[in-house]
């Protein structure tokens, strides 16, 4: 099985599609191409939170706004998961996380370099470079990728990170964390754990000035109403019910998120 | 087969083809993950027009504006097919459809509730409840289904039905409908059956005011210009000609119409 | 395999799949649902872009502002590929190309009509008439496809090409084409071929007053940044570094381009 992840809309993915099929039989799964473009940071989020949902898989990820340059291409090892992308920091969270949910005791995140000649494209490497590369290490075998030529292990790579939240150690501190993203209904997905709101819920939150009532389901508030929940990324989010916490609660990713309580 | 329909845009689809693919090696088609979001009418409507054109499968469908509350999971069973939504009837419609059509003589609707532990989020059971749920009803056969602990027959359940229109029973009455939905290309869909518009191709009809030609195909009239047709699903549609009727006739679903010759 | 490109968004496609699938169990493949609405000549110029990096498939291809009048089905044979569309030219440029990129040394185009009986809508062919056509093609086999009685050779059929740019024949002359389309990016796609630029990367280029520098990839200038290059399909792009071109050049589809350098 290969997964596909871009922030190509349409109707890019298609080649990367037809590339693919040339090489394998393999099975096809889009994860999403809808990724706000450019944005190495949201995908690298998503990702974390969604494939980890897959059985083994190579998973083909593209957003790359260094394409065409000499940024490198990866392979990443991460227990019984290939990850081929960019060499941005693109699939870093979601190889810990493949690695630590993984069943294998000793499971871990190997890294490895693709070396590519001069492809057809400066500006579709997805296409031209990381689609021939995740149907080589799906036809290989995850476990033998680095019988490939192509495949050697990366002496340094681009990581990347998410913040941390500030959490209370004390009664009188608030609870600080950051937006990660926005989700397609509107829901601001913070970085603060579920655990900030136990013995919070039925009560309100204030939120720079703006409350919302802690609850777990959306529909415990009223139609149109902010609430505070844990998204289904197990982090504190920010929502309306049936409606956009985005503009209800005015945040946008990157923001701090205080919460009072 | 399984088919996947939801309101989730993006990219939480991937989610639930995820755990279905642990649990199955069933073929997977998208129906539609972009069904305006919580929604619950729209997408029972289309559900309706679509699914009765797929060979026997099961369905998972999901918009869900009640998540996380103690509202039930139901499995359908209409004729070959079987359905898997939450219980706020937004399978009934297309259940009643696929028995209606189905090869076998004596094809029924018959309702499951699908009894879930506390599953991993409150705010996403399309991953969580619903997509085990279709796993496993494909895994153990439409036709076996009762054989799972989890699904027993349920004694009450959500319903849900569109509007009839009102036809006239005398020259001077004239039809009365309502809009169902709008589409992806602006055309206005009604509850008018294609039998109002016998005898009028050609003619003008005016609705509210402003009047469009009855033809059979949008191209009969000039780009730009109104027409009153009959869509792919048998009801009359108001449409523009490669423009949007929804904006040219003032039309948005809910609105009552009424034609007049 | 068969292939589905549209401009049907969503959920019209799944009607067209299921339709599919109860005429055979081929692998479907999404090309596009998006291309903007009744836009043949986008549709057309896609397909051609993107349908070449495919194994040999059936293509099935509906952007059909004539659906339901008299104009024609035709199922277009192109090397080893077939195409299934409506008659109004959307298929032609990708034959061409298909039949020009196949390894089989003959590889020629031939265009058959394709005869249809009233079909049960005349606002969805996409569902009544192409689908199953496709299907039937399939099972058929692409060799053999005349064996169908409803396949006879097209006498005349709706042809399109793209416009040729008028290229330098003197040194004073300055390169002028024409904007094919703008991606979704809001990358400017032209006409103009690779070779106009040669000799000019790293310099400036101005373009009806607006200037961007000549690179190979959009990373080489700045965030923001207006950049010319060669996009993937070969052609001279005009682009904002992690921005849009078409807001930034002021350009869009059937806008003439004239390059000074």
């Amino acid at each position: 099985m290969i997964t596909l992840s871009s922030d190509f809309g349409s109707p890019y993915p298609a080649a990367m599609k037809g590339v693919l099929l040339q090489h394998t039989a393999a099975r096809l799964v889009d994860v999403s191409h809808e990724f706000p473009r450019q944005d190495v940071r949201t995908a690298a989020f998503w990702l974390r939170e969604v494939l980890p949902y897959f059985p083994p898989a190579v998973h083909l990820a593209v957003v790359d706004p260094g394409v065409g340059t000499d940024r490198g291409a990866l392979v990443v090892r991460a227990g019984e998961h290939a990850l081929v992308a960019p060499d941005n920091g693109l699939v870093l969270p979601v190889a810990r996380r493949l690695a630590a949910v993984s069943d294998a005791e000793d499971a871990t995140v190997e890294v490895f370099e693709w070396a590519y000649d001069d492809p057809a494209s400066h500006t579709f490497h997805g296409r031209d470079v990381f689609a021939p590369c995740a149907a080589a290490v799906h036809e290989v075998g995850i476990d033998r990728l680095e019988t490939l030529d192509a495949a050697t292990p990366a002496d340094e790579y681009e990581d990347r990170t998410f913040p941390e939240p500030t959490l209370p150690t004390a009664e009188a501190e608030a609870p600080r964390g950051e937006v990660l993203v926005v989700d397609g209904f509107g829901n601001v997905v913070t970085n603060l754990p579920a655990s900030v709101l136990e013995g919070h819920y039925g009560a309100h939150v204030t939120v720079h000035g703006t409350s919302g009532r802690v609850a777990r389901a959306y529909d415990e508030v009223d139609p149109g109403t902010r609430v505070v929940t844990v998204g289904s990324h197990g982090n504190v989010e920010l929502a309306v019910n049936r409606g956009r916490g985005d503009s209800s609660f005015g945040l946008e990713p990157g923001d701090e998120v205080r919460l009072s309580f």
